[in-house]
């Protein structure tokens, strides 16, 4: 095969994702680091461990523990990259989020993994890409807190909170979640760092895979607000183009309620993928996130 | 002309608004009182008071004191009524709009008015159209304070907001305030009761209004936090559907935020417009807001 | 009561409903005649005639002929003003709706009437608002016919075409329709003048309707191409805050599909409300459309 | 490194794209082959040669010929996939795009390549994704041509339709194109296979691209009605989210409008890019599209 070198007066074209030109000024997300301020609302509940098994593909196991629980986490967020330029043009940094994870096990160690997620913008879409979270574009909407009760619950004993998802004109999930009292966690299911896989399919006909890498992603850094917790109401309903109501709510864990503030800044490769099986990634020992 | 009665068999029909039904679940909003909690930023800046002036209707005349003042208001809302059900179905609850506001004084009392506003949810359209203000659907945003500073502000010195507007996928206006210092008061254009037509043009081709009611409007009850202020920048932009650039930003006065809870409960009607000009509503003396 | 006189130094304001201004270049609606060039797919079937007399409010009593029949339509238009400069920015010119149409009487004429309807724009909501049909935001579409076959029908027979509507992020209604033959007509539902109510609740908490007039409305012109009909299949679905699903689907009489153009250039007053019942438009005479 | 077998008792997970499930039921896009049925709107023009240039990555060189010629392209579109499930749920259907193409080479061949693209919908992003198009969400509407004139242009000789594109809350783009005579092409700019990156940026911080391939891409096959081309008025604008307007317009060509139906059923990998630069893809050889 013919190797071809990059001509010398070929500009390199800037952009952390797509597209890149000469300038770098239209790529759809910028470089990371990228900060994050919100609030996740969860419903942590317990399916068929099958349900979950169905959902990991190789070189994932299910967790050894707990393989049937799940969480689905509702999050409205604020974000931004270096420069903060998205807080003052808040179109580019406000959205909002549903998804769902799930546990599982690779190479000894346990993983998140986010099985399903809808998002409300197109910068969280070409983020979620890169960071492996299969991000298709829903409606989704949760209760805010705000200081005055006229027409907001506080987050604080017998705060009241709604949360629904839509997608394709259907509604797939509802929850009502009542906060009790204050929690040491916010959930453990969403605790780990996330094992995702990132894929190209082959651009022939009916070609395998032109690209799969299983990667490891988490938080930089994170600081929280108080986690409270309560119970949980949850409701999935089916969609002809949505597998989410396979996840039948067989046990509700509980509700939680948190703020935080995130900064995310790169992850791991974990293995790379191809027609002869899975390997890891060089540079990455076994046991290591 | 005839008379026609009601039939006693006819069903009397529900709701507040449109449509109404036997049951009353159909209509766009409930009655009354209505409830809100959100944030407010606020712009105000002084224009050409000929250009406020221009956008008075009988029989409304100029504030006698600064009547080039102008405010503009982006507002963040979550919002229901009684029995708080929306609250927990969100997208019934959330919405946002930016507004423009001046002053104008009518039978010896200084009132403000709403001249331009835009929304994005139908129902704040509705609730708009009864109590006077001249709803359109427009994109707006508008930077959230947040407790965790990664990719927030917050209410307090140095905090920096900014807010964008747009209508039929062109901008209309943008906005950026720089929070200095706690403030006695949320600006003053905004803060009388509001002096609002209802108007429904006449049915038949080129006939008069069929209606046309002048009502005043203003908060049952107000909740509000410190009131925060600050330098303004404020830029509008030219529409061929729009005029909110003929209100030209000749000085800013100030910018302003603050957290409301707000419930609304009915207004008065002041005048009633006829082919003979405008007639004090039965039961409301001269100088009762 | 103290007459009030227009100042003669006051603009005269411009534009056809709101905001009026001097200018006149920020009203929500431009002035009659209206255009519409569009396409329309019928589905009309028969409900417990009680789920249609409920619908009407005084002075309207059901048709004394098929009184159960109902009609689901959704349109997808293009439409423009005079000058037809929205064809240029079709962001102002296209919309979808979906509407219930059933049919009533009054004074001795049979009316068609909207009892609930969704839009997608905020021009034909205001539109809508002026015609007394009650319109509200929602999610709509219907497959379009298209001369290429690979992702279209065509209007003949063996075409099918389906139509989803949602609002509040639930879906409403689904229906698919199998064109068969050409059709006399485009259904009979729909074919004659609305008769519909514009009100204004009181502005005064649990004050009487400040305004209510009974309206008839209709095309002021109409070309059509061929009509076709065939087998129709129709789902309406349970929503909290709707109560379309109350006109039960007992038999589905066909549906069908039409494209035309239209002119809307006003309507007629028939009756106006008090507090002591009903009263012809003066000018209107018994009879009269 | 060691390598890692699948788990015989792990499920093969079925799914074109993402996410991929047991059953295959929630993959954002299906497998090809997909079909549309749509029109397109095309404005040519000449701009700056370096500023194409600018845009063109390695292993790519400017066109040899023309190389400043420059296609903005409004496409209204219904979409479907095997079983034409998705006609009859029309929200899963019908998307519009605006895209910008030029053309370049590689080994001796002239491909076209699309430097920019908006759509509306997610399935027509991750379609994009696969097939190399740097697709993000705008607001993009063009002029339907309706056979009757009420509110529509005709597909004919003095048939003038308007197209605009926005995202961000930012217009980008406007442009008219009046109808004058049939046309033997629909433009040139866009005629030739696609050629395209597909790129993953690696995950680690500061790590190089995870995956570079360039691709070919185009249609299966083609059904289209007459072109017709006519003279065109086009305006690009600033955003400082884009870079859009750096491909100015010094001389227009002319505008086009064109039906078609089209089927994609997959392309061809070219080359695939590494640390030591480009090398074609095993079993491509030079001169092969």
């Amino acid at each position: 095969m013919k190797r071809l070198t990059r001509r010398d007066n070929m500009a390199e074209l800037q952009g952390f994702f797509y597209p890149r030109t000469a300038h770098g000024g239209s790529s759809i997300i910028p470089d990371p680091p990228w900060s994050y301020s919100g609030d996740l609302l969860t419903v942590e509940f317990r399916t068929n461990p099958e349900r979950v098994a169905e959902l990991l593909p190789a070189p994932l196991e299910p967790a050894p523990d707990d393989p049937g629980a799940v969480a689905l986490i509702w999050a409205d967020w604020q974000s931004c990259s270096t420069g903060r330029a998205e807080l003052l043009d808040p179109v580019r940094a406000q959205y909002k989020e549903a998804f769902v994870v799930v546990r599982c096990a690779f190479a000894g160690r346990v993983y998140s993994r986010c099985v399903y997620i809808w998002v409300d913008k197109d910068f969280a879409i070409a983020r979620g890409l890169h960071q492996g979270y299969p991000k298709k574009l829903g409606s989704m909407w949760q209760t805010r807190p705000h200081p005055f009760h006229h027409a907001a619950p506080q987050i604080a004993a017998g705060g009241v909170f709604g949360a629904t998802l839509a997608a394709g004109d259907r509604r797939l999930a509802e929850a009502v979640v009542s906060l009790r009292e204050e929690s040491d966690t916010n959930g453990f299911v969403n605790s780990h760092p996330m094992a995702h896989h990132r894929v190209y399919p082959g651009i022939g006909k009916g070609a395998p895979d032109a690209f799969a890498e299983l990667i490891s992603s988490g938080a930089a850094s994170v600081e929280a607000g108080p986690a409270w917790r309560g119970d949980a109401d949850l409701r999935l309903f089916d969609s002809p183009t949505e597998e989410l109501s396979r996840l039948e709510v067989d046990e509700v864990i509980g509700g939680y309620y948190r703020q935080v503030g995130v900064t995310w800044d790169g992850g791991t490769s974990l293995a790379l993928g191809s027609a002869d099986g899975w390997q890891h990634t060089t540079g990455h020992r076994e046991g290591q996130a």
